[in-house]
């Protein structure tokens, strides 16, 4: 076996006979170990209701090639297996679609993807409890100290804005995604009026975990609201138990694991 | 074998010996694949928690001769095996009692046929969450995509305006199933006043998954009004999102369905 | 084998050489056929989510002599076992304690008893979802069909009036269970302020779905006082299809039952 | 073997041979069992939906020195093993930390130890329907008598009082413990704003306990409010009957403990 010239995945199984490679950022995990945790991601994402059903779904920005993203065949997240996962480019491509039907929104996550160099995972989620916020338009703020990372009032995406009054409601376009990236912008979660929402993180734990929460905050504030004045966490409180919690999500992780697992089909 | 010609679904089963034969419509799929089908949307149905108890019902119009239905015998759906299923007339008599106990309301099942050729099932629930809009007249309007179907809002069947006000509250007679079947008229779903809902479909998956869809849009709607102004799809959002949703609904139903068969009786 | 003499569950097994015994009420069901039944009733208030949790209970008027009533030792009810069921007379003393720890609240089942001879089983309850209305005296009335039993506003039960401001809110002596029963009057259902409710029933499986059905209703009355004018069943509506859906169950219970035994302990 | 002179854990095993020894409280149960029970207590808290995910835990103080507690390492409460758990001094410092990750807010319970010397045992949580209430500054009081500990309104600790507007929210000095206790008084559960809240009790039982019940009597009184005037348990009242449930509780924890060790990960 001859090593080191491709620094690739391979470089990872490459161990004898030459100078060890540096890697700019730390090397990315096994392929296998990868996929397997992108797998028991979407099915987090199904037993914790937050993709309930067949539509929804979640992608990862390839470990070893930033210009390309992970995403399942269109299916239920509850359901995918490491062999549904495909491989995308950056204008949201399959490499290699082998006659699958694919995620017609898959361009929210390519879109999102070119527009934050930084994110490199994307949930987009149906879950009931966030849909009234963005249908009326009140404003999705943290009030529990878990979701401190939405920090500001969650962005809201009016499709009408982008693609007038008679779109299908989907973002199913490049342009539509661009669109929806930049009302995103910065922030951790957008909301899509009359649809869902999507949250973004630098991990698919990061990204999976926000949705999580974001659900919890949602309940938690709707409540809230039809009891009398709300106090926000303000921004220096939200940003710094935001940093906190994201360095012990493997603690969750654990459980939501243990507990997606169960009764569950095969990976 | 000589075929090749008539580029129909019949081409698939084309093999030797004669002329092919020109269906008007697909070939009905075979018995016992259509009747397990049916069985599971039963159990999806008290899976989903639209059916929960043993009241509720399930009918799909025959494949093979389109003035007769199934239903189970009276049974929770929950609970309906193949051998349950029961087919019924025009008129809502069964073909062969058998001594079973029937759903007294599957007149309105059978009106419903009558007046609608295209529909080819319909669900009759008692889903909690959808009742409030009958009682109190709230317009039960799409605000999820995923219930664009809705489109517009759901008509009211008031018993008392049939049947005066002193009925049991039941559609078991074929002039109460006609007077819901005519306040129906061609939507897809029909609320009833302190009583549930029915949903029509194309087919056994598009009657179901609409009666899913219309629980959680009832659950967000019934949320999104407390919070202020809420922004409704307008129609042709809704029209043309339902039409895209309805062609993808397998996705939904492939893990539907492996809950609703995990710890269940046998089929 | 000498028959005909003693008109009791005996006569059930009271097969040849005599003349037929005209019974003036059917016979009951034989002994364990009507425990089995007792504890699967206790079970399915548990998996309901009537009685959650140890506190909550269950009885039932002995079919073989209308002076003493059945109940679980104090236990909770997703627990007990054929073995947990003791005898109790009129006056709610047990016959045999055995050691065993008893539910101090009895005497309003017994009180009950007395009060009502057609009543034959009794529901102790803490569901969350019908304190709000004892707590603030929103009257609860019947708006689905399948809680027509309850026609008119359930009664509620103010201990302050019975035991003054200083009780410990238990009805826990023979006084405090016969003002209840006084306030029940001919109700099927009564609430207790700050505590819970009773249903009451001719059978085991009446005075259990009772229970179950108001808990249905109250959710969705709750809900439909937020949106507006509520249409609630007219007297005539709720008498007639309380008595329907009584007859018809069996079929609820079916499914309750196998609910209720998955993953249970062993009767 | 010669007994009598160590009045410890030990004496508990000390049977032949020498004169009865009076204790001034009743001797700690066995190690083993003591610790079996803590584990199941994590169990029932994840169970119950009172610690959902990887954050929340739950402390007691050590049967055999009061200046030390148990706790978990910083583990999901429904992961957490007999191995798991880790002893601490009374300023909340790990007697052999083993290199493992510890809960940051273990303070809390250490300066609750340390203010409340009748107290054995501590609840952390973030259960949502809780949170509300100390968002808004809506008091919750007892409406339910399975909540009647709570008599009067819960005090509710706003870190901005203790630590200014630029915390991270969390409990994780021994400054804030105190300011927390301090606020805690003699009240049996204490909220905070933004976070989740905490019981205490005499016992395990009693803390975890008194979590669960708080969490249903705000859900009780979050509906009773939007209804109407509520009526309150009166001191009297709640005062009684706190003390005759809490006497009752084996009832529920046989219940709890059934379902939460139900696919549960080993103890």
């Amino acid at each position: 076996m001859k090593c080191g010239k491709h620094v690739t995945l391979l470089a990872l199984f490459c161990v004898a006979g030459s100078a060890p490679i540096v890697a700019q950022s730390p090397p990315p995990p096994p392929a296998n170990e990868f996929m397997t945790e992108f797998v028991i991601a979407n099915r987090i994402l199904a037993d914790q209701g937050i993709i309930a059903d067949g539509f929804g779904h979640l992608s990862a920005r390839s470990p070893t090639d930033t210009n390309r993203f992970y995403m399942s065949r269109a299916r239920a997240a509850g359901m995918v297996t490491v062999d549904d996962v495909m491989e995308f480019d950056a204008s949201g491509q399959p490499l290699d679609q082998r006659g699958r039907r694919l995620f017609s929104e898959r361009f929210l996550h390519a879109e999102i993807y070119k527009a934050r160099p930084e994110v490199n995972s994307v949930v987009h989620s149906h879950a009931p409890t966030l849909l009234p916020f963005g249908i009326t338009g009140t404003p999705l703020r943290p009030v529990a100290h878990m979701a401190g990372f939405l920090v500001r009032a969650a962005p809201v995406f009016e499709i009408r804005e982008a693609g007038g009054n008679e779109t299908d409601m989907l973002v199913s376009t490049p342009e539509l995604g661009a669109a929806l990236a930049k009302t995103l912008g910065q922030a951790p979660i957008i909301l899509m009026r009359g649809h869902g929402f999507n949250t973004v993180g630098t991990s698919v734990k990061q990204a999976v975990s926000r949705a999580i929460y974001a659900e919890v905050n949602a309940r938690i504030l709707m409540e809230a609201l039809k009891m009398g004045n709300v106090v926000y966490l303000n921004e220096s409180e939200a940003a710094k138990i935001a940093k906190i919690t994201n360095a012990s999500m493997d603690r969750s992780w654990e459980i939501w694991k243990f507990k997606a697992l169960a009764n569950a089909p095969k990976l």
